[in-house]
C-alpha cells in the first residue's frame, strides 16, 4: 500500500460505471456530494481511470444484499492496485418504469443491468418478460425513452423515471423487501485513521491440508472479528482460490499489524486492499 | 438427511437443465451411462421434478474454474431438501458455432447460457458481439440452426455443433486456458458409503462476533480438512450469510460426526447436504 494519505475534499473527479440515474451515481453522490463526476461503460474502465490519474477516487459496486457479491469487481481488486478508502450503503428500490402511457398488460421486452434483472427475476419470470441488458439501469432507462416502443420498460430507479421524464407501471420490482448494496470507494493513496476503521484484505493459502484454518486461526488468535469471507477462484490455477476478508478495525493497530504478518508469512499471495472508515448500514 | 440408501442402477431417470448438446447432459452421460434424461429450463424445475418423484436423480452444475460458484444452485440447495450423492467433473470446451458457411467476420450476435457469455467475454468484448441469453447452451445451438440468420453464432459445444448439423467458426473461445464445471448429483435418498468421500455442508452462524471462526474452529479441532467455503446472502436477513463448506470424509466417520455435532450447536441453521465419493478433477 502507498502509505501517502490525503483528505477527500470537494470537486475531486468521481469515476462510477452508468449514467445519471444509475445507481452508482447515486451511491457517488451519497459519499462526496459535490464533486465532478465521469462516467465509464465497464468497472474496469474506472480502475484504469484510476491507474492513469484521469480520476482521483473510483465508486464501485462490491456486494448487493440479495445477490451477494460482485465478482468482477472483486476479480479486478486483485489485477489493480488501488487501495479501498471508503464504502457506501444505497437501498436500491428498483421499478417498472415506461414510457407516459404504457401499461403493465402490454410490456414485453424489460431492459436493466444483469444486477436489476438479477434482483427482479421472480417478478420478470412470473411476467414471463424477454429481458434486455444494458450497462446500467441509467442506460436501461435512457434506451426506454430513446427506442419509444411502448411494450418496453426498464427496472431502475425512481430518479431514473424522473430523469428521462418515463412513468413508474410497478413499484418495488425487487424479489426481496430489503434491497441494499455496497459500494466501495477506490484511490491511489490510502485513506485517513478513523476511530471505527474495517480493513479488507486477499490471500491465497499454500495448496496444503488445512492451510484455509490455519490462516484464518492468526486472526481468531489475537481476537480478531471477521465480518465477511468471499472466496473466488485464481486466474490459471483451477479449483483453487482467492480469499476476500473483511475485519474490524484498522492495518495500523498494533494486534491487527502483528496478526496479518503472521497470516502474510502463511499465504502464497497476501495484499491488504485498505483500511477506511465503517459506514452505518441503510438496512 | 433420510437414512435410506439405494445404489445407482442402470435406468434411472435423470434430470438436468438444457437439451442435447448441453454441458449438464453431457456430464449426466459421464456419470450415469445409460439411463433416461429429462430436460428442463430451469434449475429449480429439476429440484421440483425430485420432489414430486418425477426424476431419480438430478444433475446441476454447481462451480465453474474459471467463473466461481453458480448462485442459483447453492440458493436453491438451502430451498429444498434433497441430498447430493456424487460429484462430476466436466472439462468445458466452448467454441463460436455458426450456420455452415458463416464467416467470423459477419457474425454480429451470439447465443448462449449467460455463463457460456461469462466465460467467453473477454472474446465477446473484443469483436464487440451482441449477445443474446439462452436457457442452456444446447438451446442456443438449436435457436441458431432454426433462425437461420448467419450473423448469428452460439458459443457451445463441439458436440452441439454436430447434433444440429453447424459449423465450428472459431475453437476454444474461453477467456481461461483451462475451463472446468463441477456439478452435484441430487437425489431424495443418500449415497452408499465410501472409502474416498466428500462432506458438503451449510450453516449461518450466530450474529456475534467471532462467531464464523468459532464455527470452523471446531472443524480445525478434529483434524478436519476444509476444501472450499462459499458465503451467500441470506433471504430477509440482509447482511448475514449461509456458509458452504466442503470437507474430506464422510459424515458417518466418528471424529466428523463428533465435530458436526459441536459446529451444529454453534449454529443457527445447520445441515448436512449429503456425504459422496470423490470425483476426479479433470483439469
Amino acid at each position: 500500500m502507498k502509505e501517502k494519505n490525503i483528505p477527500i475534499v470537494k470537486h475531486n473527479s468521481i469515476g462510477h460505471i452508468g449514467g445519471k440515474g444509475s445507481y452508482s451515481h447515486e451511491a457517488a453522490k451519497k459519499y462526496f456530494k459535490e464533486a465532478s463526476y465521469k462516467s465509464f461503460p465497464h468497472f474496469e474502465n474506472v480502475f484504469r481511470a484510476l491507474d492513469k490519474g484521469i480520476i482521483d477516487y473510483g465508486v464501485l459496486p462490491i456486494e448487493n444484499s440479495s445477490t451477494g457479491g460482485i465478482r468482477d469487481v472483486y476479480d479486478l481488486l486483485i489485477r489493480y492496485n488501488q487501495n479501498i478508502v471508503g464504502e457506501i450503503y444505497l437501498s436500491i428500490k428498483h421499478h417498472l418504469i415506461g414510457l407516459p402511457g404504457a401499461s403493465i398488460d402490454n410490456i414485453k421486452t424489460v431492459c436493466s443491468h444483469p444486477q436489476g434483472i438479477m434482483q427482479s427475476s421472480d417478478f420478470i419470470r412470473f411476467n414471463n418478460y424477454d429481458t434486455k441488458i444494458c450497462s446500467d439501469t441509467g442506460s436501461a432507462a435512457a434506451f426506454v425513452k430513446e427506442y419509444g416502443d411502448p411494450t418496453y420498460a426498464a427496472i431502475a430507479s425512481a430518479s431514473a423515471s424522473q430523469l428521462y421524464n418515463l412513468e413508474i407501471i410497478k413499484k418495488n420490482t425487487s424479489d426481496k423487501s430489503h434491497n441494499s448494496t455496497r459500494f466501495f470507494v477506490l484511490s491511489n493513496t490510502c485513506a485517513s485513521p478513523s476511530n471505527d476503521s474495517l480493513t479488507s484484505l486477499v490471500f491465497t493459502t499454500k495448496h496444503e491440508p488445512g492451510c484455509l484454518y490455519n490462516a484464518l486461526k492468526y486472526l481468531a488468535d489475537y481476537g480478531i472479528n471477521m465480518l465477511r469471507i468471499e472466496s473466488r477462484p485464481m486466474d490459471n490455477h483451477p479449483w483453487e482460490y482467492y480469499f476476500f476478508v473483511d475485519i474490524e478495525g484498522s492495518h495500523e493497530d498494533i494486534l491487527i499489524k502483528s496478526a496479518l504478518e503472521y497470516l502474510k508469512k502463511q499465504s502464497n499471495f497476501f495484499r491488504i486492499l485498505g483500511s477506511y472508515k465503517r459506514s452505518q448500514k441503510d438496512i
